[in-house]
């Protein structure tokens, strides 16, 4: 459930998923206006879905609808995944997961120092997973201070993370110790000239760099970092991560990944 | 939408003939509590569905939920099938109409004496449309009198067509030049050997004979009707005109007949 949702490959990766694992259950992408949430989620709960996706805008405003959060959701306050079990309908987020999955399948982020763009619903998540992944230090660059402190505050407190804000207004400086960079916003979606806000020669090749945009993968941002020789995560590596543990939720199984991610790019002409 | 709904083709059927035509769309199996059918109606609403089946026991409770009822459904007081248009959700009924475009198939009902037995959702159905489809008279056989009565009130008054009420204290012997002879009851339904209380010595071989039971699709009806040497419609036939007829409705698509005959005796193991 998102508005709108257009373009996205969700449905068509899991559904090839089901497909291939002969489950025989339903992806849908519905479109749902941000009046009708409640009415979305008790039609989900009596028709009796197993489990679904919330997108934007509806994913801090679901929260009021469920009967119980996972720790990530009730953390950053936003929902991505819904999971029903015996007791009802719970939020999950899988979207920070997904990325420190990404990152962990090439090092280990312990102690690490981490650097996350955005303050948003999916900086929340990333942070707190890295938080909760033992990353030593985040740096939260926003373009406004309040969020960001909001976050800080809460990896401070919540997670016992060290943590700091930076409101860069000129291209951001990374630190020289950066090991981890992950952009957490919106910039890049649908436009592969849109840059960060960052001083790109300050970009060291030991900074492992995450982006979560998909549509396209090849975003300024990655595209930048290997030229500056950085070891790099695309969206479409993060989306396909997320909707594998969205998967493997919802169903029990552990879904064949490189079905979800040849799916995936079939959709998206890649 | 019904409850419960085990053993139903209509999804297999309609989902291949999706496939086939190329469309993008989904149909679902979807149990719904009596007392969710409410929250269920609200959620298709909002989630953009554009159309459904429905199913026992939601037939006539789904009434009060929609925007408008086709000229069956008001009559017939029963819906199976709901359509979105522009105006809102409309409640239609297309069982009756299936059992008349079968027996066009093979000859005009205009005129013609027909006998259907059951007063229930789906006689109600097959009445009213023999009736909009000028059959000449319906006699109503049914164990109890009331709602055979009413139902005869309803197409004399409504619909201007002869009819009459039996209800059998034994088995039901069939006025000699009876041409049309509807099983509209759950007779057979799951019992290849249950019998519709019809003195069959009575069954003359010029009658049509129509089971709406699909399953089995070969009831006592059929195969008796058979030996005497009556032309049959059996109820696997009725289930896929009825689901085509929906189709067209959804999708405003005229579907493969073929295609979805096929489905169905697939899943059926016919």
């Amino acid at each position: 459930m998102g508005y709108p949702l257009a373009g996205n490959p969700t449905q068509y990766m899991v559904e090839k998923a089901f497909t291939y694992h002969q489950l025989d259950w339903r992806y849908l992408t519905i479109e749902v206006d941000p009046d009708d949430l409640a009415d979305a989620v008790r039609g989900m709960r009596v028709m009796g879905f197993s489990g679904g996706n919330c997108a934007d805008p509806h994913k801090e405003a679901i929260l009021q609808h469920l009967d119980r959060l996972g720790t990530t959701a009730q953390l950053a306050g936003a929902v991505n995944c819904l999971v029903r079990d015996h007791e009802g309908l719970v939020g999950e987020n899988t979207e920070g997961r997904a990325v420190v999955e990404a990152i962990g399948r090439r090092r280990d982020p312990t102690g690490k120092a981490a650097v996350v763009f955005g303050a948003g619903p999916m900086a929340r998540a990333v942070a707190v997973e890295l938080a909760r992944a033992k990353v030593g230090q985040i740096v939260v660059v926003n373009r406004t201070e309040a969020p960001a402190a909001a976050l800080v505050r809460l990896l401070e407190k919540e997670l016992q993370t060290a943590a700091s804000v930076a409101v860069p207004q000129t291209d951001y400086a990374l630190p020289e110790e950066t090991d981890l960079l992950v952009n957490a916003t919106s910039i890049g979606q649908d436009d592969p000239e849109a840059r960060l806000p960052l001083d790109f020669s300050t970009l060291g090749h030991n900074t492992l760099v995450a982006d979560v945009i998909f549509e396209p993968p090849r975003t300024h941002l990655i595209r930048h970092a290997e030229r500056r020789g950085c070891e790099t995560i695309d969206g479409l590596e993060i989306l396909v991560t997320q909707a594998a543990i969205n998967f493997k939720l919802w169903t029990g199984m552990q879904p064949e990944a490189a079905v979800m991610y040849e799916a995936a790019e079939e959709f998206l002409e890649i």
